[in-house]
C-alpha cells in the first residue's frame, strides 16, 4: 500500500497544484491521498475522475496529521530538494513494507523532517511538490505505472495526431 | 537545444502550475521556456531562481505562439494525455534536432495537435502537465538531469534528515 500525505493545502492558493498532486497519485501507482486540510470540491473532483476512468483510488481530506503519522505501521518518507538523493533513499526503503510519501506545500515545519524515516529529494534543485512526487513513483515502482490497467468506463488510446477515447458504450 | 513552450497561460488561474512548469523545465534540462501571455512576475520570479540557483536557463513571454511555432527549424512535440506512447514517441524524435516541447493548460486548441510533428502522451490518465514534463524530459535525456551542474550562489547538500545549504559566502 502506498499513500500520500498532502500537508499544508490551503484551499484557495494551493487547488490546483493539490489537484495535480493527487491525479499524479493516482496515475503513477498511490493507493490513497489524504489531505490534511478538509477540501470537499478537491475530493469530488478526484472522485469523479476515478469513476469515469477506473481504479480504486482513495482519497480522505480533513485528517490530522498527527493521527495518520501515529498509527503508521510502515515507512514514513518526505519529499523535499533538501533530502537524500533519490536513488540512494529508494534503495535504503524496505518494500515489504507499506509507504507513507509526504508532500508539503511551500515551508514545511521541522517536525515533519524529523518523523520522516528518511527525506529524499528529486534532484536538489526547486522544482515542484507535482514533479517530484510523479519521479518517486515511477522510480520506486520501477515504472509499474505504464502498465497499470484502470478498467476505466473511458479509456484513451495512443495516437500520434488527434485523438482516441473509447467510452464503455462503444467498446 | 530543448525549449519548452507554454500555451493558454492565464495569469490568475495558471500562476502556480505555470511556476512549477518554468522550475521543472529548468530543473530537468530544458534550456529556456517561452509562455504566449505576457507575465512579467513570472519572468521575475524564474529570473531569481536562476540568479541563486545557477545554470544558464532563459524564459521570455507575450510571444507570438505562431511565430515560434513558424521559425522552429527542429522537432515540434506536443504533451497530451492523448499522445502517442512515451517510449515510442521518444524513439521517434531525432535527437540531432532542437526540440521544441508544447505544453498545454486546460483545453488544447486542435491546431497544436496538427502542426506537432508527434504528440506524446506520459501515460494515458489524467494527471498534470507538471508531471508531464517532468517525466518525459527524465525518458528523453535519460535521466541526465541527475547529473547537471548548475553552479548557483545556492547549493543544497543531501541528507537524510534536516537541511544542509551552502552559499557562495561560506563555501
Amino acid at each position: 500500500m502506498i499513500a500520500v500525505l498532502r500537508i499544508g493545502h490551503r484551499i484557495d492558493r494551493d487547488k490546483r497544484i493539490t489537484t495535480h498532486v493527487a491525479l499524479v497519485a493516482r496515475a503513477f501507482g498511490a493507493d490513497m491521498i489524504i489531505i490534511t486540510t478538509k477540501d470537499e470540491k478537491i475530493k469530488k473532483n478526484i472522485q469523479a475522475v476515478c469513476k469515469r476512468f477506473g481504479g480504486d483510488f482513495q482519497i480522505e481530506t480533513g485528517v490530522d496529521h498527527k493521527k495518520i503519522i501515529k498509527s503508521w505501521r510502515g515507512t514514513i518518507i518526505h519529499l523535499t530538494m533538501y533530502g537524500e538523493d533519490l536513488e540512494k533513499g529508494i534503495c535504503s526503503i524496505d518494500r515489504k513494507k507499506d509507504l507513507l510519501i509526504i508532500v508539503g506545500a511551500e515551508k514545511v515545519p521541522p517536525y515533519f523532517y524529523e518523523i520522516s524515516d528518511i527525506n529524499i529529494s528529486v534532484g536538489n534543485q526547486p522544482h515542484s511538490e507535482v514533479a517530484a512526487l510523479a519521479m518517486f513513483l515511477d522510480h520506486y515502482t520501477n515504472g509499474l505505472w505504464q502498465k497499470k490497467e484502470f478498467n476505466g468506463n473511458i479509456q484513451i488510446i495512443p495516437c500520434v495526431k488527434g485523438k482516441k477515447v473509447l467510452s464503455k458504450g462503444t467498446r
